[in-house]
């Protein structure tokens, strides 16, 4: 791998060796790159989660973090996002984690620098380590995928989580079913639509998305509670789940709104233990970006040698 | 210790343990924890020294900090606080400091998470870890508490630094007085009020407080050098303080208002030695409630073996 | 040295000295400090790069980073830069890194300190650190100074880097001419001015300045089209240049008014060249100032054994 824009171009095998990799850096101590590196993360929207879970997992690797925030920098003198990401490598960045409002802009800039560019979630783009976090989470729970019925329920046009996974999945054999208000469909995604009451009853992984409040602006939405009894997760349908079925979303929750308040926290829900495993999911990205970049060989590195049994 | 929100719950064998603390972290050096630990520092108000002082504190004790800033956070997408200090435990926080506009949310936010969470400010509620550097600075100065005279003095009502500081003392043995314009008084504290003129003459301890400016939006005040006259600590009130007392102010200080302007870095100011106080007292706060959590067993360390003679 | 704030006070052995280090830095492995340093960068205006570089310099000589940011800050409670420089100093720090807006203030509060302060910009008055970078860049090329001929291209008027490195420059020899629009003309500064036509034709180094946007507000300029063509760097014009002739620019570029777009990464620019240089060039000042200031010797350092073969 050079860049992790997109899941659309890993294979099967990719997928796999990603989450046995991150599996590896939760289980075993990590031998730190020999040499001092740099990354920089340049948030040019709001993240509390993915900043942090990044930053957790460059410190973990012992990488020294270069934090980016768009309000005190020479983006309000008017330079761009591409002469900010050489500005960074040239005071030697060995990788970047860009999150950025504009579809695609982090593919383009990927495809102009010849250090590895991380996507942290390009407007309604793509958001591949949370996709990645996500099929970490599936496997620890059911040790694999093929076969596993995953239902994603809620905004799904406006989603980049529901199109990453949708087609990740897919290619690791689950079976995926959609479930969303008719207008939050999207046609161009070849999966059937079911409604809620059915996908409960149906999957193995309830896979809930974030009402993006932010990117519907000017629109009127029935209210929190209808929104809830007509497309969420409410209490009486999460004892109508199956009995081993789980609970996911991307977070931050809009509690009583996608998902019943109490139930985020209940027996079921995966939420928090998605974020944790953000943290390894990352690592295993950044940690496989900068092998195959050579630095990890250059120091005499692979990945056999970077994590020692206990 | 398994939180640190409030000096009320504090006896005075574990405030002089604290003291105690800090005074080693300040003369010996320190041992760094074995294992790699971070700490989540939540600050939705402004702050320079107090969270410059945790970050000092954090990097002397070896621990890695992720810094939240509210602006650039999910806050902007409506997530709770308990739900962002959530996410910080999931992604491997070892422990929350946390400074907040509402009274006593850092109270309830610590009975409802496992890990430690430090109270930096939580509106006029408390401030523990400012009560505990003015401690450790009057006790470098006096080697005791019993018998000694602190008059508090300034905007008592909105303080929470005055309430910190007025029960611990009391607790510790020290006589507070109070002193404060009519309006200021805070008629729930069971201490004498005193003028300033009377405090000066009175008390070993001047400890100044800081007019709260944002916390008086819309009242209409007497100007900066009426108040210096009426309720400061004017150039010739200094000349009145007994040969051995001192002046403290927690800073940000309103130079010409609470203080006059070339008094505070006279000989008996103690200001920026409070500031540099905080660093060792904030790392005995942190240190102690890692070391309670079982954090410095689990690496086979203790109290004892934390710190090395030079 | 005690303090970097100006180019002005350093005679043409020091210059070379520092060139020199930040040389050595470039090519050997760093020996770190023995004791735990912070430094405290304390930017007033917003900066990408300059506060980056610096950071990148401070971890590269294993010094804590404290990132001071105005917004989340007691700037917003009123306090003064004096006040808010002597809490960093009281907190632990070893040096300040400052950039502000005011001319001269850098200068004014380096004289009330007692640890370094270095000026990372003030005003339209001085900006050292970018200096020295351009003066490492120009000396990496052309091993030497003397009989060089530098045209140095722009907003003359108000750029602080104009100044630094018109005097800088004439201290070691070199020949500096320069070319502005008439109104962008600085009369105190006793040197040639030249066209843009003769300049390209004459000069070994183009030094371009940035439009300080942000410091004409309210002026009607010309379209930026009508900008390039008359006074900036044409595509046309770089064909003029002499064979061995470079291009440099402080950056953030304005691309299409002082250069053509496609010529900021043509081979001649050194502009991404001059960013890598700023790191061992902060290296180069951070490291002498602390070992003037006694910090190397006191753990057994000096300049020699600082840097090691590798």
């Amino acid at each position: 791998m050079k860049h992790f824009v997109s899941m659309k171009n890993l294979s099967e095998h990719e997928i796999l060796q990603l989450i046995k990799l991150s599996d590896e850096f939760n289980q075993k101590e990590i031998k730190p790159f020999e040499k001092q590196l740099f990354a920089a993360n340049l948030f040019f929207e709001p993240s509390t989660r993915t900043k942090m879970s990044f930053t957790v997992a460059q410190r973990k690797l012992g990488i020294e973090v270069l934090d980016f925030s768009t309000d005190n920098s020479s983006v309000k003198k008017g330079e761009s996002i591409y002469d900010t990401a050489r500005t960074f490598e040239s005071i030697g960045a060995s990788l970047l984690v860009v999150r950025h409002p504009e579809d695609n802009i982090v593919q383009q800039l990927s495809e102009q620098l010849s250090i590895p560019v991380i996507n942290a979630g390009d407007g309604k783009g793509e958001h591949p380590t949370q996709c990645l976090l996500d099929l970490i989470t599936i496997h620890q729970e059911f040790q694999k995928f093929k076969g596993l019925k995953v239902a994603i329920v809620g905004d799904i046009k406006h989603s980049r989580v529901a199109r990453s996974n949708a087609y990740a999945l897919t290619t690791l054999g689950a079976e995926v079913s959609l479930s969303s208000k008719t207008d939050w469909q999207d046609e161009t995604m070849p999966f059937p639509y079911i409604t809620i009451d059915e996908a409960v009853e149906h999957a193995d992984v309830i896979m809930l998305l974030r009402i993006q409040h932010e990117r519907h602006q000017g629109q009127t939405l029935m209210t929190d509670e209808q929104y809830l009894q007509s497309y969420g997760l409410t209490i009486e349908r999460e004892k109508r789940m199956k009995r081993h079925a789980i609970i996911m979303h991307p977070a931050p929750v809009n509690r009583g709104v996608e998902i019943a308040d109490s139930l985020v926290e209940c027996e079921r829900s995966r939420i928090f233990k998605q974020m944790t495993n953000g943290v390894t999911a990352r690592m295993a990205v950044m940690y496989r970006l900068l092998q195959d970049g050579g630095i990890s060989h250059a120091n005499g590195f692979n990945q056999r040698s970077a994590v020692n049994s206990r």
